[in-house]
């Protein structure tokens, strides 16, 4: 049960007037993190774009923020798989800061359909062997 | 009970490299329209903000992905309040495309603090009264 | 000899850690107003990129950076055509202030290419004839 | 004579309905790097601001773009400075392809005023040290 992990800073342009990340950006940041673990898993976006057989859209996202986050600070990323069906997982990302509060959670459920016919299809096999590893139930 | 529109265009950058507009960036178009809501009820976010007595974080947002958005396509928003807290408000954006099938649905929850304690306090009364108008229940 | 102008305001994401618009958020909202341009004019960037017969990337870009931008204000786009040759043209737009300064100006060139052979070619004709009636020389 | 680098993926939002990075997001990549210098030699921006005794803002920028940058490739950011004054410097970045081609160039200048008075004052003395040690000349 394995959790992928990314540490980053929080960067002048992810703060907006308010002087916190705007909240938009969290989602992005969990996204950047997701594409990360496939990469490292060996099917990144980019290849199965061009393969073209299949697409993987987010069909639900949703974020809970806990505390903001500041220009500086340095934010680990913890990223889980916590459901896992034959078409379908959802990713569960926990934002946490240096004082270990988890500032934010953001939650994205991701979809495999036929390119062809937008219909839902089974994950490729090794993707979901990968996927397995980082399952929390 | 009214609802609170605007329209625009989908932009080049708005759309990734999947041919599609990126899921984060659906939330950006929400919170665009929500901000031009407040303005024009006379509660810009940048006066709130440069008085300092309270802000109104985003203490949850969620949304649902029903069919893509593409480039050129004209979005028409459609924004409710769904709950209205004496501290707290839900905000609901549907985004139409020019088929009239709603492409997505945004919902963002909203928390009145004090800058001073971090606390919740009651919402200023014309900022409710005038949120009042756009609540659908 | 026309100018195309846009009218737009400054939103809280526009804005970055320093209090102020980022430097890079510029060349967005440039861009957002010539592809408005474009759209009116009847040569809308979503259309070009499906015909695939050329593509018109941005060789180069420029901005000067006379005063910040802050949330709210609103900010009006003064958009003309400096530069009008057989297969390019260089676009410069002034983001002007509610005081009427100057706040920065972006410049940017564009290239027609062939998509097939990535080589210079003529741009379409009632694309330049449109083109031209808001070259300022 | 040192040269500031790092490497980064192309990720999926930083590509446009066009299918390539959309060129507002080459200053945004440089300054990620610029951000990462000043973070490395002891000046970061979040305590410069926090501190509020000058600010170094962008005054002119510049991009040239040779080839296209395409998602899933990994780019090499290649900093240096290339003019260093006593109130103001020029940051020049390399965006290198894995094919060691020079995708885009990007430059930046930078000035340091005052807070307080708006007017231009000398970089702080560690500040000017330490990007003596990129300057390229």
């Amino acid at each position: 049960m394995k959790t992928y992990t990314r540490t980053f800073p929080i960067l002048i342009h992810h703060v907006d007037a308010a002087g916190i990340v705007f909240f938009a950006n969290y989602f992005i940041m969990a996204h950047d993190v997701y594409e990360s673990l496939l990469a490292d898993i060996g099917h990144g976006i980019p290849r199965a774009i061009d393969d073209g057989e299949y697409i993987i859209p987010i069909a639900h996202s949703e974020g809970d923020y806990f505390r903001p986050m500041r220009h500086g600070e340095q934010i680990t990323a913890r990223l889980a798989v916590t459901e896992l069906r034959s078409a379908s997982f959802t990713i569960r990302t926990d934002l946490v800061g240096p004082d270990q509060a988890v500032r934010a959670t953001i939650t994205t459920r991701h979809v495999c359909v036929s390119s062809a016919t937008m219909k839902p299809m089974a994950l490729p096999v090794l993707m979901r062997t990968a996927l397995a590893e980082y399952l929390h139930t």
